[in-house]
């Protein structure tokens, strides 16, 4: 039983190392920058999730990651801050099981369709798990004039609703949610997102036909997983970017 | 009477430690070059302002910031060189009591609205405090021909009436001045500002039609204030990417 | 005969060593991220060509380098894993005896041009080396939906055939092999490539008509050979930008 | 005399470190990559200039500078590579006594306007002194088709010729050479000029009509001359961020 306590300790030491990491490899990136957040769920308990409270990405460590409800209310007794928008994490959660990690981000170079009539379209391979629908969720349509935050539970689900079983949903004016299978996955949706929105922009610019990917051709390369070694290598890659290799390798001094 | 004393020299230390790294934060984030300067209003005389001898503000420190009365004469007696265009501050600081902090930046993302028929709109949510109308001050409509320096305060207080009750006004073929309730509020502004420009250009681009945020948004948006702890997180963070957080903490030895 | 060995010894170092820096730079320039890889034919048999085991370019070593027979398999008895893309580099060489280097990689200024109908030409001088002729190697054209990877010999040898005699191919939605007579060469041609699609590209904005590179002055500055002092002097450069400049005086202690 | 004499040896020693400085500013401020160079005339002798053996302006010391004649020969004795361009900034001296220093680069924004029918207007204000005229200096005119290098006094010639008195020529597919009446100017154009392209092309991409600086405004800030305390400032910024300032102090031991 100890040892079964250990083992349950170097799980959660393992997934809080890899979240942090993740934080900062998304801040690296351009992925967000003093907002954007990035969660996973309980390895041990699929009615929490960890995310951290509220501080920007590049800068959180791992006494900073928070267990929360689906419901977004603090499992820890911890009273730190908690991110106003922690009920986009809490609706991905609630309304899919095999969303196991969450990021919302505001990066510039979704935003141009997330307000404008023209849909984005999945056009690079290396963005090819994000599917081929991308819905837009405007605040506007049932909430009507709101603060543009995601701050409470009805939102949050509204938002799950649009999103639905897609992996990417564009927020209106704000930026965008990713759901992901694993933690890799949404980092790679995320990363690889933006520049799939900046390749698609451009090609339109050039005035001829655009060819996207196909259908057939996502179902293949989603069949593929959400890891596997190639993941491995970009997270070896992005975590050496950015000097945070060392979480990955986390174990807390009880 | 000495504790007085004490209590505003480490008010007026505070703010000159706050002003140095709002001036390296503008230069990390890209919003100022070798140009482009940032003041606030004296925490104990509305009749005065601070603002760096002309340095690049990335390499300003505690010891370039000097004391200007509105008119733009120096108030400490000092003899370093002022900018020349110091009087874009003087007409914001004398024409609205409620300006605390005034940014003046030749952002490149923003030039193109300066010199267009085409006016900027808001429209994504961080850049929301700009508010509805961004008037452009063009020098030609008063002065004709000039070396485009706002370098009297007959040029600064025309600025400054253009601007209005506005957050920002774009300067044609030279830049913005930003004026906000708060040092925290106008680097928000002047950092989310040059974005909000990207965005609505390559929204532009794609050829649809385009949702702003509605002035029933900004509204609420702006009913939250010009601070709060989101504000505080992106300051920790601008300050920490700019290596000017010991600024923050900013004690002058005697 | 020990001399004659020691010579080969040496040139097989300094090869590994320059495609070890050569690897550093194409990341430096931002022309390969956490994918890509660039390869060498090997100094000693024009049956075998080097390249690195699955890493991200950025991290590659020395030891990281393996030695691959035209059909993709381990000459040298290591069991690493490669790259699943290796055949890119197979057809490359076997098609082509002159092509002594060869890169690929996903640059996304690129990219939009491998989706749309509207060609790349050659603009730039820098980038005149490409060539007249770009072709868009599709793999639908023959292999209809697919995960997007080039992970057999017959698809490499299928893209061998539609870069033909060029030294570019792009690859619809996924980005470009370029294939080179020196290594020196084909890193000039990846790093310009992505720049002269940049020019391109704006220049197209610009509404006017455009003057490509002419077919004579390619062939003359071809002529020039594909090395040379001029780009000996971007070597240097480049190399000490990616802090890589040990690499290319690389010796292994046996 | 031995006063005399260490008085030019200190202003030659003061004019090398400039020259330096200069070659890691335009390096730094990404005017310059592996290719592209900056020279001066010599303090003491109209007929010579100063300009570094063939190296990377990024990597380039106070030991490369040589000395050269109009004719572009070498006139110090030295036999170090020089750059097979160098007649551009011989042209350029010979053509115009005014002229002091002289910068070549491709930089990316300026190319679309050098391959385009449309031209470069100028826009922003801190670009104003390259005047109301861009010309753009087209090899195949005069010579048919080249290797697209300014390789011999006779093309060096054609391409001052197209300069003329303004300030800046764009080279068709190949770059701009920029001519100031000191070194600091020819730096301030050559570092705001891709700018001031951006920007161009940005405002045209919005559809509106767009207001050029004016004839007037243009002669006003002219009038200011090519230095001052505004330009003081930048060089000292720019020396601070390409970590050069040391050569600004530079003092050769004999």
């Amino acid at each position: 039983m100890a040892d079964d306590r250990q083992t349950r300790d170097a799980e959660l030491d393992k997934a809080i190392g890899e979240l942090v990491a993740a934080n900062r490899i998304l801040a690296d990136q351009g992925v967000v920058d003093a907002y954007g957040h990035v969660s996973m769920r309980h390895p041990h308990d699929k009615n929490l999730f960890l995310l951290s409270c509220s501080r920007s990405p590049e800068l959180v460590e791992p006494q900073d990651i928070m267990t929360f409800r689906l419901d977004g209310s603090p499992a820890d007794g911890r009273t730190d801050n908690p991110y106003v928008e922690r009920f986009i994490h809490c609706g991905a959660y609630e309304s899919a099981p095999d969303v196991m990690a969450v990021v919302h981000s505001h990066a510039l170079a979704v935003l141009p369709f997330s307000i404008s009539s023209t849909p984005l379209k999945t056009v690079i391979h290396t963005a090819s798990h994000i599917g081929e629908t991308i819905p837009v969720w405007d605040s506007q349509d049932k909430f009507g004039d709101t603060g543009l935050l995601v701050s409470d539970m009805e939102q949050g689900r509204d938002l799950a609703r649009v999103l639905g079983h897609n992996r990417v949903a564009l927020m209106r004016g704000h930026g965008f949610t990713a759901a992901g299978r694993s933690l890799g996955e949404v980092l790679k949706i995320s990363i690889y997102l933006p520049q799939n929105a900046q390749v698609y922009l451009d090609a339109m610019r050039l005035g001829g036909t655009i060819k996207c990917i196909t259908p057939g051709e996502m179902a293949i390369r989603d069949s593929f997983g959400p890891g596997g070694r190639e993941l491995a290598r970009a997270i070896e890659y992005w975590a050496n970017r950015a000097g945070c290799g060392h979480y990955l390798r986390y174990k807390k001094t009880k």
